[in-house]
Formats: structure tokens, C-alpha cells, sequence
């Protein structure tokens, strides 16, 4: 064979030779092996420390000797018993791989070169990977009071002509949330022509009220959930989104079809069917989250209000006190993740945990204060 | 809330607008619903008949109860175990939600609006469906003698100035194959500046040297593999490519970094190290493909050579006499599926079955034949 030789960036386009290296989230197994350690605490991602429902685990254990056949291209049972569950059509409803998956289907439906989009900077930063990666314009506002700021996003829409306008409710990372009341305002203020992105991974945590009454139909709004959080499926990769029919079949054009698998399917449905399970997460994060509370309280620390299964904890100085308690606390086994844009990089955000997780943080929090003061 | 209206097709881009609705294929699931039936063999689709190694089930199950932890984004342990399968390096590999998601990414690497691309007509439909879904432009030459055809496929990269040429080797859905030493040459005669994707999903059915010897570095191409065929893992979505680094890292500028959930991992990694049940699978496929050259036989019909898990059975006539016997069989309970290009369509595609799955046919098929004959 010849010798193979061929020009720099070649075979890329020239969007793709433009894009950073830079991923979303490092995962807690990267630091482990960088770091030489193991973590006796995975606090970083928003886990659900209180496990899958046993049903679903059963679902998956089962179905596991059937893995040798596709899955349902269509989702049909899954999407079935979704509609059930919020009163709407099959046809209202879109699967994902997690999220995160869905976040690059919209982005890729949507976004192409220079298109603008607007979001708070500083939120869920996957949203803004998959908009760079298709060439679009990010703007962004500032969080304001460590919350979304829609009377903001509204108007920088309406100021850029933006396309799509993201919005995490509740947020994420602050944990901080509008009512359903807000959320529906701000989408009778958007400007035509400009799509919300309604992100409510978290929506199971937050007060009643939370979610606003939209009708399945309405064209303006994609709604995004997550079986990652309170159904404690992150290692499935499932999530869903609803919206108006046209454009949950528009989906259907780039869609990985066979992409949610077998075994998702499976469990995802089981998880849906087990709502004794998901109040017991519910009422473990409520219990942690008064925990959290205390402990931060103990060294006068005070956690922000959380409509999540995480709190942030306000650490009382700038991003480099935070950045060097999160070093220390890493050290002492505690996985934990904080924002990445000051101000709110003064806090650290823990994933409501177990008794036993919150134990280890209570016992490593004076360490690491202190050693964080220190430096 | 305002009466929402839009315009139509908003918010799509122009391109995610002009795509069709089609897929790039039906389940056997959406068939037993719209037709009222259940299939009693699955054969259409090349699963696995022979099933996911036990240690793969065995890791599933031993997982499951993890499955609240996202999987490590990196992929590290199933990277490292293919990297010495191989002999290469990790920054050697890329994995996907199956080779169908590999198909996406390296399209969405590659093609913009017009990028010309070459494949043979009637391949393996997904990755038009993916260059499509990008705005490319396909370029096809016929099958010759019901193989691909590398020397008319290299004559129209270099005539359109293709970015990338799509072979299947073994073929999908022919069965056919080239020896390694005529895919190296066909790198060696493609125009400068474009990439072989070589499709090899069904190699380990294959005989020997029928995968060329390439360097992992050579930036000419990118080899694909599957874990859902000789595997039988189609039902967690698990696949991986092997090509230079450079091209490698461009995959983490846009994939879907927790894409390859925590049970796909175990799954795949467990069923690397069951060489046993691969050699088990691999003489089953034999046996079935010995035994669909008898079936055929039996009715004065010929099975065409296979290296791979399935037999295309020449029914002897044209395109619709096919399709009359494809449906005669559905209704008799086999999920079938057949290629859709004449002159190939004058064939039936069948997965190399279990001996009961083959029992099933060899009872319907002359109850077929006849009810298509008759029409």
C-alpha cells in the first residue's frame, strides 16, 4: 500500500475542523484514573443516590436474555404509557438518548450557521456543545439572584431574532426555579418565530406549581424530562420531550431510529408503572436537602434554596475559595461538581445523597474548609 | 395564554424541512401491530439467533442495579479491551449507539450541503438516510454480479470528487464479499482527500482475509464494527470504528459523550472475552446457511454465497414475485425482509436462524411459493 499522507483537518468540514476538543462534563472515572483515587461519594452529577425503582431493575434483569433483537424503532409501549402519564397523544411525544441526546436532535433541527439562540450563562452546558457544534450563535444573559432571568432571555430574543431560547426549569446548576405561572408568561412574551426549550429534568423535585399548564398542542414550547434524576436511570440514557405533533414527527427525519435500546425500553416503562418508588426518591431528597442545610448551617455556610435534587452551597468567598474546597474535598473521596461562572462559582453544588453520603461530607467539610483557607 | 399559531414547517432549518418522513427501516414491532400478528421467527433483521453470550447477560444483570450511575464517558475499559483485540491503541477508537449512530457522526464530520458521496445502489440504506439528513449528495453505481463493485465505485469518487465512499464488506443485504487484498487496493486507487468507510459488521461470519491489513493509522479510512450481530447484542446499541487518531478525536467534538450508557459498556466488555460463544455462534450461522442452501434446493431455488449471518435466496423471478412470497411468509409468521433494488429484489434475505426458526420456514415456504405463484 501506499504511504498515507493527507492534509491537516482533512476529511473534516469546516465546521467540524472549527470545534474545540472540549467536552461538556469530565466524568468522575476520568478524575478517578487521573487522580489515582476512588471516590467513597458520587455527589457530582446529579445521580439519584436512592437508586432505580426495583421494578425497573427487574424489567432490565429480564428482558437482558432477549438483547440479541432490536428494540421497537417506534417505541411504541413506551411512548404509549408517557402519554398516559401527562394526558397527551402518543404523537406529543419524542424519545431520547438522555437529554442530552434530544438537546442535539433540536439543536440539529434548528441551528445551522450563525443561527442566534439564546440562554443563561453559565446553565446546562450541553445545551451551547450542541449549538457550536452545528455553527449556531450563543447569547447569553446573567443568572440574576442565582435564578434564570426569563424577562432577559425574552428580551435578548427578541433583540437577536433568536430561534430558540433554552431555559432550565428549575435550573440547573443553581437548583433555583420559576412557578408554572412565570414559565407561561414568558412564553406569551417570546417573539414569533422563536421556539422555548423546556428543560425540567428536575421538575419531580420541585414545589407543585412548578410546571406550567400548556396545552400539547402549543408550537411555541418543546417540554424535555429526564429518567436520569428521579427514576435513577443516568446509566440507561432515556429521556423524552413533548411537544406539537409536527414538529415531534420532524424528529423522525435524523433520528437514530433504533437508538433507544431494548433494555431502555424495558426499564423505562417498568420506572414509569412504579410511583411508590418515585415518591421514596422524592422524600430521601427532601431529607437530604435539610441535611445539607445543616451542615452548611454548622460551619456558617448557608445552601440556597433547591427545587432539584442538589443544593448549591454559597461557600461565602470568591470561585477560587470554592475551586480549592471542591480540590480538597475531591481528596478526601467526595466526587462533587460546582458552576462554572462567577459569581455563582462561589458555591459548590452537591447531589442530594445518602445518609452515609452526607456523613462523609460532614466529615470532610471541616478538613477541607480548613485546608481551602489555608492555601 | 394566546392562540398559538406558526408558520409552516417553523422552526425547522431549510434543510431539516425538505427532509422526507421516511425511515430507513420498519420494525418487526410496527409489522405485528399494523397487521394483527406476531411473528414466530425473527429473521429479517440479522439479529443473532444464537444469542448474547451468557457473560454478557451475566454483567447486564450484575449492573442493573448500578444503572443510577452515568456510564464513563471516556469508555475507557471497553476502549482498552478493543485496542487489544486489535492490536491498537485506545485513540485508535470510536464507539456509537451502534454502527447506525457511527454512520451519523462521521456523516455530520464530513458532509455539508452538496458534499458529494459514493455508495453502491441498494446498500445498506442508513447511511443515505444519514448523508441525506445532511444535505449530501448520493452518488450510486449497481451492484455487479450482486456484489459491490470497487473499481466502479473508486471511477465515481474520483469523477465527482467524493469526500467519502461507503462499502460494505461482507455485504448488506447481498451476503457477498471481497478478499482484503482487493479492499486494500481499492485504497490505494481512491482520489486523494477521500475516505473509505469500511462497513465491516458482519466480518466474523466472513472467511479468512477477508478484512485488509491496514495500519491503525491510515488516514484513508475508517473501519466499522458491530457488537449486534456476531455478538447478538442489537438490542443495546453497541458499536465502534477503528481509524487514525486525528479522525478519532473529532468524534468527541460533537458526539454524545454519555451516549454509551453503563449497561452497554458491561454488556460489550463481557462479550469481548467470551471467544467461545463467538465460535459457537459463528458454527451455528454455518449450519443455517448450509441448511437454507438445502431449503432453497428443495424448490429449484439457489441460496447465493453468504459471509455473513444471513443467505439471499434467488426466488428464481422478478421483483414482485419476491415481494408476493415475502408477504405469503409474514402472514404465515416470518419476519423477513428483502433487498429493495432490482435486479437484486428477485431475493429473499434470511438471517441464519436457529434449527426451529428454519423449521418454521421450510414448512411455509412451499405454502408461499404457491400462494405467489398464484397471484
Amino acid at each position: 500500500m501506499q504511504n498515507p499522507t493527507i492534509p491537516p483537518h482533512w476529511p473534516l468540514t469546516d465546521l467540524a475542523a472549527s470545534l474545540p476538543q472540549a467536552v461538556p462534563f469530565v466524568g468522575p472515572e476520568t478524575l478517578q484514573r487521573q487522580r489515582g483515587i476512588s471516590f467513597a461519594a458520587r455527589l457530582g452529577a446529579n445521580e439519584q443516590r436512592f437508586g432505580p425503582s426495583p421494578l425497573a431493575v427487574a424489567a432490565i434483569t429480564q428482558a437482558a436474555g432477549d438483547v440479541w433483537m432490536y428494540g421497537d424503532p417506534e417505541n411504541h409501549d413506551l411512548k404509549a404509557a408517557l402519554a398516559a402519564k401527562h394526558g397527551c397523544a402518543p404523537a406529543h411525544t419524542v424519545l431520547g438518548e438522555g437529554v442530552d441526546g434530544l438537546l442535539g436532535l433540536i439543536v440539529r433541527l434548528t441551528v445551522d450557521m450563525g443561527t442566534p439562540v439564546v440562554a443563561s450563562r453559565g446553565t446546562y452546558p450541553t445545551f451551547g456543545y450542541h449549538v457550536r457544534g452545528h455553527g449556531g450563535q450563543m447569547i447569553d444573559t446573567p443568572y440574576q439572584g442565582d435564578a434564570s432571568d426569563p424577562a432577559a432571555l425574552v428580551d435578548l430574543a427578541r433583540k437577536h431574532r433568536a430561534k430558540l431560547v433554552y431555559l432550565a426549569n428549575p435550573d440547573n446548576p443553581m437548583g433555583s426555579h420559576h412557578t408554572g405561572a412565570s414559565v407561561a408568561q414568558m412564553l406569551d412574551d417570546l417573539p414569533e418565530g422563536c421556539l422555548l426549550i423546556l428543560d425540567e429534568a428536575y421538575i419531580d423535585f420541585a414545589p407543585a406549581g412548578t410546571a406550567p399548564d400548556i396545552t400539547p398542542d402549543d408550537p411555541r414550547v418543546i417540554r424535555l424530562r429526564s429518567f436520569s434524576k428521579s427514576y435513577g436511570l443516568a446509566g440507561l440514557r432515556l429521556g423524552y420531550g413533548m411537544c406539537a405533533p409536527e414538529l415531534a414527527r420532524a424528529f423522525d427525519r435524523i433520528r437514530n431510529h433504533f437508538g433507544i435500546g431494548r433494555l431502555v425500553q424495558a426499564g423505562g416503562l417498568a420506572a414509569l408503572g412504579d410511583h411508590a418508588h418515585l415518591a421514596h426518591v422524592v422524600a430521601g431528597s427532601v431529607a437530604a436537602r435539610a441535611r445539607l442545610a445543616q451542615i452548611a448551617g454548622d460551619h456558617g455556610l448557608r445552601a440556597l434554596p433547591s427545587a432539584t435534587n442538589f443544593s448549591c452551597i454559597d461557600m461565602g468567598k470568591d470561585g477560587n475559595f470554592a475551586r480549592a474546597t471542591l480540590a480538597a474535598l475531591g481528596d478526601l473521596g467526595l466526587f462533587i461538581r460546582m458552576p462554572g461562572t462567577p459569581p455563582q462559582d462561589r458555591c459548590l453544588r452537591i447531589s442530594h445523597g445518602t445518609v452515609d453520603d452526607l456523613d462523609l461530607l460532614a466529615q470532610a467539610l471541616p478538613q477541607a474548609l480548613a485546608r481551602a483557607a489555608g492555601q
